[in-house]
């Protein structure tokens, strides 16, 4: 059964590592000269490819952002920088020897239903290698083509902008600082790029003032002790906690006690800021209360030099502006029947299948967005399709699919990964475990929900998945420790503390509301 | 009653003017020609004074740094960068008519007991201007010196430093990060400095090191929601249960589980620390977990190029080396007598009054450290010393003063404001003002102890003090908002949360330990 994957980031890698774990023959198209997709810093902006600035660091904890059979180096540091997680991409690439399924230089441009699809579900995909186009028949299709392609810049919704004197652009055109230097900066979005792109400006500029209509909530990557944000967040325990909460009038409370910037790092708190998604900065917070960057409301209208806020009455002055707009959705290789693009979100079972094909042999993998790492996300998608793809599993009938529609921001990561990996027979049972093995049971219901997890038993299972995990707080905490403690058990008073604390506030919760 | 300033820095200008308050006569010496003190940058470093680095940003907030009867302009930031609190010391010296009592460029040379010091207290004091010295007889002296002004560099204690080929300087030669431009930089000693010097090498330097025998705590200035770390520590609230659980092992378990590197922001467990001062950076538990900062033990020995680490097997090959070990507590122009300093700790009664003085007529104001705001505890000081010498308060006797020798580190700010607030009767009474006042005393308690609280009664009452305490939050949060939520009473509910919470907490100790 042959399979194409179309681009080789990290969708694409896992998608044609998963194809060659199930027996299936991948071949994955990669319009550039390398894999890695976002992850690849180039210094020049190639058009149809993501662009990164130099600066980008992974907002998600290695442990939790390890494909599941494959941890990180024991020496990289715990929130990766882009280069070096593009080193693991490459490690990985090499270790499962995925280079020699990958044909670079390869674009993919159009995938069209082979004309006996309705029997077959094979598909016509042709590409474009130096001017040359080809022609392929596959079996089935795996889209890895990520969504940070085609900027979003809606000009029309800034009034005046055309008379605007001064510079502007999309977030996606910046590389360097140097370009704010001593001038007055405009950032419009309070999204990640955005809220990174004005600290590094506020280094060196003027003034740095960012524009939000909506505000945000804003946490940072490091929690109390030093611990990742995501490995306290994502544990089993906190996700039952979550989700027991929910729909009891919790979130709605808290969201209305809105604030336009915070500084969330209780966990629960972080879940009640849902109803958007929120912003991981580790300086934004004290750039503001240090009077570094100014936060405004939305632009109301550009001016010659200047631009005014809705309500504020006072102009203010601009010489750059950085629209932090986000990106589009799109397939362009795709007819628009298959993937129905509405409002940048495409409705797709699971975020994976299109709803309406007769045969299930076309996926998306990676477009879904959690508060979460995408690594094993992407994984355990891809692990899904390749068994969906050779019949091991079924998908429920057109409209069952279509009525469950996720919604995007309510989609939970570890709900996610276990209900994917309950598809497979990948997803670990706590209760099963209790018994044989108490230790790794406890670990992992009050630990994070490391990937690890899902390689445990069912189909892939991986013989050094007990250790990872056992071993995933050594490696984290490790950078933070100059020496062992005397009591060695450092981390159990806490983590009972913290647990003792959760359980109190949850029986509360229960209890008085 | 004519009384001697030594120093116009925080601590001598709010001498001055508590000397104005108290109808005394102050005249001011400083050495240098303007006032500020440490706040007052220069590139150019002088001996004898204080040299400050240009990104030095306060540690604390706006509302709880204010001298009590002196708010900060509305459109100052939360966290003042050292220029504008500059500004603000100027503002204060304005506006009470400062500046005309004040000696600039003089320098005191000696203070000496007067022959009939025992009959009348009095100060023979030594100035010196302009290449003249000067004798002068005053009735007393308050001593503002600081202790910013003599670096403590141990070099006897680094074996193998005298053969080290790189370069090699005190933190008080630092003040820009060019220096580091492409270096191996190691940073010694984790205080407040050198993780900040180490955070600014990072940007530029080829690897940054800090070394660290004892490790540190470290925690951000910014808390949950965006809120400032010192207005949720210093409540009364908090005071009295920090005080509560004290001495019940319960510090003794959290300090046990010794995190070398921590990011604490819990406020009971920052108290727990205080084994040792915390650190305050915004940036290091981010800088450690992306790779930019390593944290390694104490330095072992020097070589050539490179420096070696207690329990480290391999070299660390460095080029740079910052020793970030602090200053010596010292008083060049008093007798050893006077003031007795072993160890960097001055034997004074509360820290301000030397203990076997025939007359209290010398006192150091500005000289602690606790947990908190430096200028409000300087004024409180002053308040008092002014009393003492005008024969209002009186010091105990000598044997119960030497008995009481305070234990610096575990000194609480609140505590300490509070006793010396009660000595001149500024103290405010919670209780007393529940029926008369009970939204104030409401806030007084479960809100931030702003220095205006002790300037509701008492001598030197302030009329704008209760309406100061009651807008405290709104100065605060206002730069974290660009509107106002819907429901207007966004602070009540997780302030109730917070209280909520913390009381059940409290229970639970009390009752359970």
């Amino acid at each position: 059964m042959r399979v194409a994957v179309v681009g080789a980031g990290v969708s694409g890698l896992t998608a044609t590592k998963c194809c060659l774990d199930e027996g299936l023959e991948p071949t994955c198209f990669e319009q550039s000269r390398d894999i890695g997709g976002v992850w690849r810093y180039t210094e020049h902006i190639e058009a149809g490819r993501p662009s990164l600035y130099p600066s980008v660091i992974s907002n998600t904890s290695k442990e939790m952002s390890a494909f599941s059979d494959f941890p990180y180096p024991e020496d990289f540091p715990v929130f990766l920088p882009n280069a070096q997680f593009l080193n693991y991409l490459q490690r990985y690439a090499e270790h499962f020897g995925l280079r020699k399924h990958i044909k670079f230089g390869t674009a993919v441009v159009s995938i069209r239903k082979h004309p006996d699809f309705a029997t077959t579900g094979q598909w016509d995909v042709v590409t474009e290698a130096e001017g040359k186009q080809t022609l392929h028949v596959f079996d089935a299709v795996m889209v890895c083509s990520g969504n940070f392609s085609e900027p979003y810049l809606p000009l029309h919704c800034f009034p005046g902008i055309e008379r605007f004197q001064g510079q502007y652009f999309h977030s996606r055109q910046y590389k360097h600082p140097d370009v704010f230097q001593g001038k007055r900066v405009l950032v419009v979005g309070m999204g990640n790029s955005g809220v990174d792109i004005a600290v590094e400006a506020s280094r060196v500029a003027t003034k740095v003032t960012v524009s939000t209509s909506r505000g945000a909530w804003v946490f940072g990557r490091v929690f109390d002790h030093g611990y990742p944000w995501d490995m306290v967040y994502n544990t089993r325990l906190m996700s039952l906690i979550r989700n027991r909460l929910e729909g009891r009038g919790w979130e709605q409370g808290h969201w209305q006690g809105l604030f336009v910037v915070s500084n969330v790092r209780n966990p629960l708190a972080l879940h009640s800021c849902l109803v958007r998604e929120p912003v991981l900065n580790d300086d934004l917070p004290s750039y503001i209360l240090t009077g570094r960057i100014t936060i405004k409301p939305g632009v109301k209208e550009f001016k010659d030099n200047s631009v005014v806020f809705h309500n504020c009455p006072e102009e203010e002055p601009i010489d750059i502006v950085v629209f932090c707009t986000g990106y589009n959705v799109s397939f362009p290789f795709l007819e628009e029947a298959v993937i129905k693009v509405e409002n940048k979100h495409a409705s797709l079972y699971k975020y994976v299948f299109p709803t309406h094909l007769q045969r299930p042999t076309l996926a998306v993998v990676g477009l879904i967005k959690t508060l979460g790492a995408m690594m094993p996300v992407t994984e355990v998608q891809a692990r899904w399709v390749t068994r969906v793809f050779k019949g091991l599993c079924r998908l429920p009938p057109q409209s069952l699919m279509e009525k469950e529609s996720p919604e995007v921001l309510k989609t939970e990561w570890l709900v996610y990964m276990d209900e994917l990996a309950s598809f497979i027979g990948a997803k670990p049972s706590v209760l099963g475990l209790l018994c044989r093995d108490p230790r790794l049971a406890l670990t992992i219901f009050f630990g994070p929900c490391t990937p690890y997890q899902y390689r445990l038993g069912g189909p892939g299972r991986w013989e050094g998945a007990r250790q990872a995990i056992l071993t995933q707080w050594d490696r984290t905490l490790k950078p933070t420790r100059t020496r062992v403690p005397a009591s060695s058990s450092s981390l159990c008073p806490s983590l009972l503390t913290v647990v003792g604390v959760l359980l109190l506030l949850a029986a509360l919760v229960f209890g008085f509301q």
